[in-house]
């Protein structure tokens, strides 16, 4: 696979999963979306058919990790070389900040009718919710469509819980490989780990959004960071390294499982 | 593919998307149907399916384009020939006509019921709603049933979210070519094409309702223009541009990058 | 294809379409169901794997039509022998009882406590319903948990609705010869036909409730007119041959369609 | 077939089974959980993705049983050693167990949110829910996290119940010799098995909550018993037997049934 391969996959498939997964998150927050309070199916269908989406552009290019935590699982399994560790992360950041803009470019008019509402400014954030950002003093209206946040802000478990979301998620992504004669992710492999997503956010997601990807979380936290949005509030970066350190070890401890159970 | 196959093909195959298609907006909308108020998954998930019956019966007869913005595509990526691409669209449209017009028949009762019913009529138009026109002065009670609309209209918004949302559609469709070493639309093809399209609605459907098809808006429009519907209301042609050219300019955008990445 | 495959093929794989059919049905009507008042969403999803059960169980043995309205399609087509039509038909009317009798003994609890519910006799049925049977004096309260029953009683309605629906399903499942090379159903063609069965559903469900299959409504409700439940009330006769002929009518302009467009 | 292998696929994919089964059920169940009251649907998919994930992960290591009910059904088809069971149905129950504590894991920080809030103490048991134990004098409010209970308690009524969908899951499973030429599970057949138990869950989970599968009940309720939650109320030792005999009737059922029938 040439670094150009690489580059383009991981940047084109990257764009794609966050402009679905951001956008999906987007269509239930904000006022004037058709799509307002359609509910966790639909947040959890959204991410998962991006990630389709995604895995399915990008997969013949580039393998379609789309994720540094897969890279990380799969360097270690050996599938992957260390040496283009460095790009795939570069690019799959890269890509997910492209991904942000899009989703910011989607719904420009919502995001402005949303944050300019006299109602929501002044509103307290929901004691339970799905996209929201919880206990963070700083957090604004909006951040949920970009970052994840914990219901209950506790380093350790918030930790757990992306590591083994995350472990689940690159332990079926690894398997690929027994499935498939090793020939890289085909069009049902896409399929299966598209609905494994929606597996994982349907039953592991409640904590913390499942992140369970470093740049899904990261990219689109530096964009929020950026972006002129009125109104926006803080960027929650007390939280930021959770999202990225879990699924991290979480790929590691998949990539290793793996090698000592399924070789 | 002869000139016969690509007619057929293309015309059942609108006829079957947009059968389906509006079909599950009167399902969720009209007064007396079952599935009435059935949600925003509902509507995103019945497009899917649509896809999916509209490329499946047409995949192996036309290559089941259903869409000009896909023709579009594919003639810049080389895979339709340009001498060909006024027959697809012209049958393309034809199909959307007459799937509209089986909409009716099979919503027949429950078109006359909503449309003569007092209180419908005297309600204003909701703020927000899944498949209602907002802010079309002359937009009757049905037509979101026919044809999209925004939430906010603003040209500029609602052409760039038809481009993006399009130019999703058309690169995982193009990308077929390399997941099945380019022998047209296989039936995993469809199936993944159609949950992408579940996706591109859960996701960026929120602005205007991802018509992202321009026979898929113009056709049924047209349709609601002739239909003998009590209490119908206008049309609103001052929008019916955006969801033409929008697409057109997505389909080709994704032909270009997919020239200028993928090939 | 011998004639003990067909009896047993369709026997039981019309028996588990029903069985999971109507199971969903009596799962989102019932008081003391944990699925009550689960949706629309739930019911066509329901249907939809109800017939990718029984199509996957069924369809190396007798082809799994398991639908009088599939067998005419086929018969028309070619696929189908009709000397072999009866038994077909025949087996799939024994298995939709089977199913039906099945539904009843999955959830004899819950239709007693449901039919002996005093606020549930006294009510007078909802003005729209997702299961019941609109505007028959004399249908009882679980009536639609075995037949469909139209939310506007119009004879001609009614069959125009049941035979577009029944069109569309017939017309795929005969263009998996398309895709297949005409090896009978495949396992794809089984997924692929259970989403367009969740497809009709969602989008064309809403006036009559979607038989789309004459044994699918007739079985059942003779079921229900034997069976022992407490208040059952009627099983609404003078609807039962709409379910029937329209679906006959819908499988037999499938079949000629196909053969005139198609080959 | 190493005993290694059995040992490792069954224990690991049983482990993801529950992990991600109990997982949508503590989602949709406990306070502070983004999933909380996301209902049936999410349940009957979350459930139908954690079979697809363990399937997929073990199908090539040890065929994936994760059910006594398969592991037994399998025995009597021939496809699988009679001597191999013990080890099979050891490595599902450790499995059961280890997956129940990681969804204990995963939601430390929300069971103890629940487990202390005054509210959820005091509120009786309500008439109808999705995963509450009703009837059962010393459950308490977090049990159905763990295990089944029926609607209404009552020994045939539950162990009919349980037969007749295990029946459904087993028959589907056997079948899979028929479509891939008994090759194992595949993808696909990961895939059709998952929604398949989408399928159950939605049809006939509604009186008993479809426990289908001894290991799946009885793992879990012997860690509910021993871990250390607060008020967490009595595992509801009498009903414990059913969803274990139940599913072994069921699958026993099955495998006779595919031999009489199929062969």
């Amino acid at each position: 696979m040439s670094s150009s391969d690489i580059f383009i996959g991981e940047t084109i498939g990257t764009a794609l999963l966050i402009l679905l997964g951001g956008g999906v998150c987007a269509a239930v927050t904000l006022k004037r979306s058709k799509a307002r309070n359609a509910g966790w199916l639909a947040i959890t269908f959204g991410w998962g058919f991006a990630v389709l989406t995604g895995a399915y552009v990008a997969g013949g290019v580039s393998g379609a990790h789309l994720n540094p935590a897969v890279t990380i699982g799969l360097a270690i399994e050996g599938g992957t070389k260390w040496s283009d560790v460095p790009l795939y992360l570069g690019s799959q950041l890269l890509g997910a900040m492209i991904g942000a803009v899009l989703v910011w470019a989607t719904y420009y008019g919502q995001f402005h009718a949303h944050l300019t509402d006299p109602e929501i400014l002044a509103a307290p954030p929901a004691e339970e919710g799905m996209v929201q950002e919880k206990a963070a003093p700083d957090a604004g209206p909006v951040l949920g469509i970009f970052s994840t946040g914990p219901e209950i802000r506790n380093v350790v478990q918030n930790l757990v819980t992306e590591i083994i979301a995350t472990v689940v998620l690159v332990l079926a992504i690894l398997t690929q490989g027994l499935n498939d004669g090793g020939n890289g992710l085909g069009v049902l492999g896409a399929l299966v780990t598209a609905l494994v997503v929606v597996g994982i956010g349907l039953s592991l997601g409640g904590p913390t959004g499942y992140a369970i990807n470093p740049v899904r979380d990261l990219g689109p936290r530096i964009v929020h960071s950026l972006l002129p949005l009125p109104n926006k509030g803080g960027s929650d970066w007390t939280y930021a390294w959770i999202p990225v350190a879990g699924p991290l070890i979480g790929g590691a401890i998949a990539g290793g499982l793996y090698n000592v159970a399924f070789k």
